[in-house]
């Protein structure tokens, strides 16, 4: 079953400690349909500059991704973020951002893409995710993520999405900083607490915790020993746990448990290269041997 | 089979946010007893002074805690510790330290806990540590826990130490510490080379991680929603970790790893209250309890 992706699509200029990566491609609707795409069929809606290269994702339409929905706007500018990590790759500052043509972004839903099934809320204005969900039809299953100047500067807007979604992705932080818990498990069931059946607090390298009602799970992260660029590591985290359910077609508690999992899995490949290169690279073999590879090493 | 483990036995003061205690039992020693006593016979080996109320141990008797090896010293005062907690309760301050007996302990094992097939070096100065494995007779299975402040004043002893056991525990920021590396994972390895058999490296509420040569095992920590008190967490670890190899009788890669989960466990327990009081008032059926519990929480 298809999932629609709302989000942005951009150039990166990364730096870290290694080396310095210029206009690449990223964005969290990219990074999502990178990784979404090797489960299941993704739409992709966006906006960008006519000085984006477009051909750069006949890669993903041969995957199954719908690139239909990503507006070009004429003499417009793509957006752009800069940042740079710390020899400690948890921590980043943000260097540089010009929002162009994403200041303006209206996301419009084609007749096909807004019955799709599954949708995913990338971090963009919380405004433009009530947006996308006023055109869905009867969708089966929604997620949203964030990120922190939105739960800063639209708490209200955002609790309105929080009742309209059942998966919430948000950073361990983020939690903590929104709910104003000092407890992650409190800050969890706080957010619960405000409307979407599902809260999966990531925590980077020390995995993720997924909780609803009836349900507790945790789970680590896979080890990874050379973090190359952790860009985009939550959009694609959102991208194998969606692309996993659609895939599935199914949204039982086992599913989206698994689902889980395999989102940490494919976020570890995407941190082993620069921008969505490893996601490009792979396959679902890959993902696969991984899987197996990550229950022997978690197994007791 | 028994364990002897060697550690300070001490009064701690702990302020936190919500309560203050003082003259609480504390001491890795005592943790470690308290601990490793719900799977197995331990002996173990301190110094106090004559205000220490050593009746307060009678319950660690009845458990197959040998005291005998605690030596009063007449007119000494007891080893005394005090910390403050913040909110986030992974951050603490140390805000006293009077080593009074525990400054000319030296440590002497009788026959009886010599032939202990089980060691565990609590965090004592290298020095000390070396002289404890001097003293044992043959010993199946040493593991040792240390503290930064040695790391950094006695780096080259402490790798002396590493040389002659098979299990180091130690904490996420001191493996980084002292290793200079800027990876969990990369540090684990150099630790690894450096001698002992596996190394544990402890990731407070992120769980562990455990390798060897040949195993790789990561497991997250219990969910506790309400820690009240963390001192003497890294101690009850290593006590749940031996107590259960040695109840076990085995070291064997799957004991070890089942024992990294116990030892998890018995720490959410301790955290749970101050000073000993969970592992006092709990039994092995509570820690089987939450290993059922566990078990659901991170299965996939």
């Amino acid at each position: 079953m298809s999932i629609v992706v709302v989000g942005s699509i951009a150039f990166d200029d990364v730096i870290t400690k290694q080396k310095i990566v210029r206009n690449a491609l990223g964005g969290s609707a990219l990074f999502f349909a990178a990784a979404a795409s090797h489960f299941a069929p993704v739409y992709m809606i966006g906006v960008v500059g006519d000085d984006f290269p477009l051909e750069e994702l006949d890669f993903l339409k041969r995957r199954g991704v719908n690139t239909g929905g990503i507006k070009v706007i004429k003499g417009g500018k793509t957006f752009r973020w800069a940042g740079e990590y710390e020899i400690d790759m948890n921590k980043r500052k943000t260097t540089g951002l010009e929002l162009n043509v994403f200041e303006d972004f209206n996301p419009v839903l084609d007749n096909s893409s807004r019955n799709a099934p599954f949708v995913f809320l990338g971090n963009i204005q919380p405004e433009l995710q009530l947006k996308v969900l006023e055109q869905v039809e009867s969708p089966e299953f929604i997620a949203a993520d964030t990120i922190e100047c939105y739960l800063e500067d639209s708490p209200d807007i955002f609790r309105e999405v929080l009742k309209k979604i059942h998966l919430l992705f948000i950073n361990d932080s983020e939690a903590l900083l929104f709910t104003g818990k000092n407890n992650i498990i409190s800050a969890a069931r706080t957010l619960l607490g405000w409307g979407p059946e599902y809260v999966l607090i990531k925590k980077g390298e020390h995995g993720s915790l997924l909780i609803s009602d009836d349900m507790f799970f945790m789970v680590p992260a896979y080890p990874v020993e050379n973090v190359v660029d952790p860009t985009g590591a939550g959009d694609s985290y959102a991208g194998g746990v969606l692309g996993y359910i659609a895939k599935m077609n199914s949204i039982s508690p086992e599913t989206i448990k698994t689902a889980v999992v395999y989102g940490g899995l494919v976020a570890s490949f995407l941190v082993e290269g620069f921008s969505i290169d490893t996601l490009k690279a792979m396959s679902l073999a890959d993902i696969e041997e991984r899987m197996r590879h990550f229950r022997a090493l978690t197994d007791f």
